[in-house]
């Protein structure tokens, strides 16, 4: 064994030499998404700092999470709305999915409040690139690459604009976009799509539905992106067709790991670094460690609807607040609305809580969740079992991505009674097969070759120091729709069979007429000599 | 960069603790092929024997490359064939290249000569799966995994016969057949098949042609493993169908690096290893150091047309030497045959080469080969230009990526002249653009997050100790044809819409006779008023 020691010694101090070349400081422009988006990228761009690299942020002036930091120069620009107007969208937003109305008033509820909140989403996009001032200053700049959460466009423009290559980090579009994008083939047979809540194994309906779900696919993309197509062609003085434009980008950065999503086929230039936010647990505070410890050995459940849900309705509330009474483990609910009157003493409600800290902990016993990405890989990389409540976005898919691997139970937060959460806590809890289960999907999924942040930095910079990745481009690019699909060889292929099979046919007709017609003479002649 | 130096090492610790835990002994049974397929791969086995694996590499009695070693247990099995038999197969093999015949003969003489060297690797697999002897050795110890080089289907056999889960190693199958295989959609449009010499750029006959050649691919995999089929059958006492047997494979280490092939989808279990063989250089003996350093500024040529290839016709032999004799530089050729009589002073002719080190010193400014992978890759890795003289198997393909990435020429080895290698000799070392190329795609390909070689490591380990790597299994093996293409789904829509249109027809014409019905009474009626 020393001898291998020694080996894989003088390989990592190979991989520190590659890692410490590749660290010397370039320039690098950030153009994120606000909310739980900007919290993994975050990451990245402070160890790629740590690394020596310069980095600019832009960001709106009127935002979430875009805090000041050693890591990098943030430049703000302004936006014509106010900070209530921006609380107020949100707000709207993260209430909906506790509406009760009808299935269809849901579904347009849903897309109305998602749409006034992607407005304003546009509002930040067109306000950065008429802003004057700080486009000059970028136009003036020098950029190794530009890194962009490309949810929305924003940064994909500016890359072009500016002529830099672009590194594109996220957990992926409505409807798989990317895959549109990238050219990745995208099987309808068993890749489910978005909001369809399948698994890869569906039946002849599903699969019908699917297929019906990935007709939507385009319309959807020309309903989300058109209007910055419009304001891209403004900027670039030409004619811009927007996916052409995301074609551009160099690697891109998916927050996916084949633990929690289904496989399927890939394009060599995604990068998959799922699971990129789970650090190490840390040690909890005084006042955690506290309640941790006087939990016992039923240890504690942790419940998190993520940190755009601050109120829920209160009836729903008080039905959360006693089916949590029910189990003998203490309950850590990070909740900001009002205090349910039913709430047990085994609950313990919390502005907020050391998520990642407290699944880490030998004594968490399950995890309540809206199944936001970010929590679903913290409770896979901790092996914790989940109650899962999504709300919007892929939270639905990620929910039965879970369940559908007995890792999770999924309930409908708007129709689960009481009576519903407690059997699921006790189920996930109390049968071992979900422990057994999230467990080997920990395993699998921690078992990597390197550390997703690690791989993430190398990507990025690979891309700054490359100027792109040009080898990763698949000639697919350069075909059109029938080309990549063969249709016009398939059609000449065709066309030869048709018109051979023509020929054939009419020289077959020629034979028998010119037999038949002997024959018929033949005939006549011998007719006649008979007569 | 302190601090961020001390984030990396504490980076490093974790990921030198995660291999060390990984490496905690298992037992590995190899399943290779002889030739230059062994030579990667038993770098591969040689790490993981160090740490700490028991490995047993099962080959047959008479073969190429299969030494005793310290670092794996060699189990033998006789062949019903001599050392000398072995040998004329080897050679009617490497010799065919050179037959210099019409085009239509060469196809068949090289489809004759490798059915020839076939039909003894089939022996070598019927005399394992037939040995009683070892096969109860095999069934009575116990394995962590098989490894194996699929090339050929024994490993794969022995696999299902054990029921241990598997890795594959290799360079690809004829006609991309692990694309089938693995269910990875393979577009006719622009990946184009072995053996076309085509790019991924194909004009529209290229195409056609293209899609002709993928056509061959289930008859070719039918002559190629018909037999296999039958053996297991006899083995696994059933019925086998060998693509099903082949999906078993839990991970897949391609030696494939997208600076040499082209960019197109692939599978989650694909693992990408290209460049594997490449080692740093070493120092030279004395005697290769001090022809090289007699060189002087023109620096060195290497030349090798592999292992595989001792021997070449003298007149082409005679032909090549006056092409090296036009070059200042000293040429250093790997060649066992009869010594060119018109063989210039800078040409030294040796019977074994340090091809890498060679590659690897400042002073090499063209590699010379017959583009076999492992030397493609050297060639890259150490940033030399080649000119390529594909002689079988996937030289032709390799050549071209090289080629049409302006880092070699092509020549063809039947129909060159002397002053064809002359020219492109002095093409690759004088016209700075091929050195360019190289180097930008060697440095394209060195840049990357962790070592080939650890990363067969790292899969190989993770399959022994997780017995396999079933969340990287796609569903689509669980398909068949006509549900993977959505044929039904597409079927039962066409009939949707066409019986939608019959009935609308249908009432569309009964409206129609019921007017016109009406209206011919009506008619009829006025007609027998008036009359």
């Amino acid at each position: 064994m020393d001898s291998s020691f020694s080996r894989l010694n003088i390989c990592t101090v190979c991989f520190l030499f590659v890692l410490a070349t590749i660290g010397e400081g370039g320039r690098l422009l950030v153009i994120p998404q606000d909310g739980s988006h900007w919290l993994s990228m975050r990451a990245v761009v402070e160890k790629l700092s740590e690394r020596g690299h310069e980095i600019v942020v832009v960001a709106p002036e009127v935002n979430l999470l875009f805090k000041e930091s050693k890591y990098y120069t943030k430049m703000t620009y302004s936006v014509p709305y106010t900070p209530d107007d921006f609380a107020e969208r949100f707000r709207l937003f993260s209430d909906q999915p506790f509406d009760e109305v009808p299935f269809l008033s849901m579904v347009v509820g849903a897309f109305k409040t998602m749409m006034y909140l992607l407005e304003m989403l546009f509002v930040n996009c067109e306000s950065l690139l008429r802003n004057r001032e700080i486009m000059r200053s970028l136009e003036e700049s020098t950029f190794d690459a530009l890194f962009t959460d490309p949810a929305l466009p924003c940064g994909v423009i500016l890359a072009e604009h500016l002529s830099i290559p672009s590194v594109y980090f996220f957990r992926g579009f409505p409807c798989g976009l990317e895959n549109a994008i990238t050219k990745c083939p995208d099987p309808v047979s068993y890749a489910p799509r978005c909001y369809s809540r399948y698994t890869d194994h569906m039946t002849f309906i599903q699969r019908l539905v699917n297929l019906f779900i990935s007709f939507l696919e385009t319309p959807l993309f020309k309903i989300l992106y058109t209007r910055y197509q419009e304001i891209a062609s403004e900027l670039l003085k030409r004619e811009v067709h927007l996916p052409t434009l995301y074609r551009n980008g160099s690697v891109w950065l998916l927050r996916y790991d084949f633990v929690l999503e289904y496989p399927r086929p890939v394009m060599p230039n995604m990068v998959f670094i799922g699971g990129i936010n789970c650090e190490e647990g840390k040690r909890l505070s005084q006042e955690f460690e506290a309640i941790v410890n006087a939990s016992g050995e039923h240890g504690i459940v942790v419940f998190s609807l993520g940190s755009m849900v601050s109120e829920i309705p209160m009836k729903k509330a008080m039905e959360i607040a006693a089916a949590l009474g029910t189990i003998p483990q203490t309950v850590l609910w990070r909740y900001t609305g009002e205090v349910p009157s039913n709430l047990a003493n085994n609950t313990r409600l919390v502005k907020w809580l050391p998520q990642n800290d407290l699944l880490a902990h030998p004594k968490a016993r399950a995890f309540i969740t809206h199944a936001g990405s970010h929590g679903i890989y913290e409770g896979i990389c901790n092996a914790v079992p989940m109650v899962l409540m999504p709300l919007f976005g892929d939270q639905m898919d990620n929910a039965v991505r879970m369940e559908s691997r007995g890792a999770g139970v999924t309930l409908n937060v708007l129709e689960m009674t009481s009576k519903d959460l407690s059997d699921a806590l006790k189920a996930v809890i109390y049968d071992k097969t979900y422990k057994e289960n999230i467990k080997r999907l920990s395993e699998l999924h921690l078992d990597r070759p390197i550390h997703p942040l690690d791989l993430a930095v190398h990507w990025v910079e690979f891309v700054m120091k490359h100027k792109g990745a040009p080898h990763l481009r698949p000639a697919a690019h350069d075909l059109n729709w029938v080309q990549y699909h063969s249709i016009d060889v398939i059609a000449f292929l065709l066309a030869v069979v048709l018109i051979v099979l023509y020929i054939s046919l009419e020289c077959c007709l020629f034979c028998f007429r010119k037999c038949g017609w002997k024959k018929g003479r033949l005939n006549k002649k011998s007719k006649s000599k008979s007569q």
